[in-house]
């Protein structure tokens, strides 16, 4: 049945693969939107949730190709990955022409900065359990912790005044 | 051989994920000092960045372990990413405690955008080589931007100075 489907175990891999990648074509959503880069950068943490809720094994694939890569990493995973990363690069640019954002920003540190917050929330899960909610219902209030931290620091008001 | 000195193919996972996992207790090193919290922030940086360097496949048994668990997670894995996100918690409610950090700041959410910003920047590199410059010379230039995003956020200090 496997090989007369998917042509084989490869096959059926190469097929898992592209549909757990799928998902990342949904980009094109967020970046229709005319809307402010701080709003753009909010949308893509909540998207970004989404896609881990609705995708349990995605960061498994995810990982495991970007760590130990197969034949297929070049041809399906690089491809979504990168739309997403140049997207959000393209949103900090943005956000820097307009003054919105710290001009000695570096976008791509920036956009992996990003990234790596809102992805490894769900890669932890399994060791922080015990630690933390990780029910959908604090989902608001993760995001609202996560775009605090990422419009306006860790540091207090008066702190960031003086800087 | 293996049999023979590892207890079989089992014993030899194990004996890899234990040497792969040992750097974790360095994090003493840090957890001794006495310092600011904002410096203890930036050594857990440069530490993370260190062992990736010097652990290159360190991320492929953390990813697969935490998205793909064995019998070994619970005893040898979870308890050194514990260790590790528990010096970090307590960091940060050091940082509120002394007003150095905002109020309403959550520790647990805080620490994993740390995290996950950190060990990110090494999982993505396979999808970014074109996209950035991994050399470990650019490294103290990472730490710095790294710094920047956390210690102020990614707006103008005149938009901090009026939230």
């Amino acid at each position: 049945m496997i090989s007369y489907h998917f042509g084989g175990k490869e096959g059926l891999y190469s097929s898992v693969l592209q549909e757990q990648f799928s998902c990342f074509e949904d980009i094109e959503e967020i970046k229709t939107q005319i809307s402010d880069p701080l709003i753009k950068i909010e949308d893509y943490i909540r998207w970004t949730i989404t896609r881990h809720r609705n995708n349990p094994y995605l960061l498994r694939y995810y990982t495991s190709e970007l760590t130990n890569p197969t034949k297929y990493f070049t041809s399906l995973v690089q491809p979504a990955i990168r739309k997403v990363i140049l997207f959000l690069i393209e949103v900090v640019e943005d956000g820097i022409a307009k003054n919105l954002f710290r001009k000695d920003l570096d976008p791509v540190d920036t956009v992996l900065a990003m990234a790596g917050m809102v992805n490894y929330y769900f890669l932890s899960m399994l060791a922080t359990q015990d630690l933390i909610n990780h029910s959908p219902d604090r989902e608001e209030e993760l995001i609202r912790h996560y775009m605090d931290i990422f419009a306006r620091g860790i540091l207090g008001c008066q702190r960031n005044s003086t800087i």
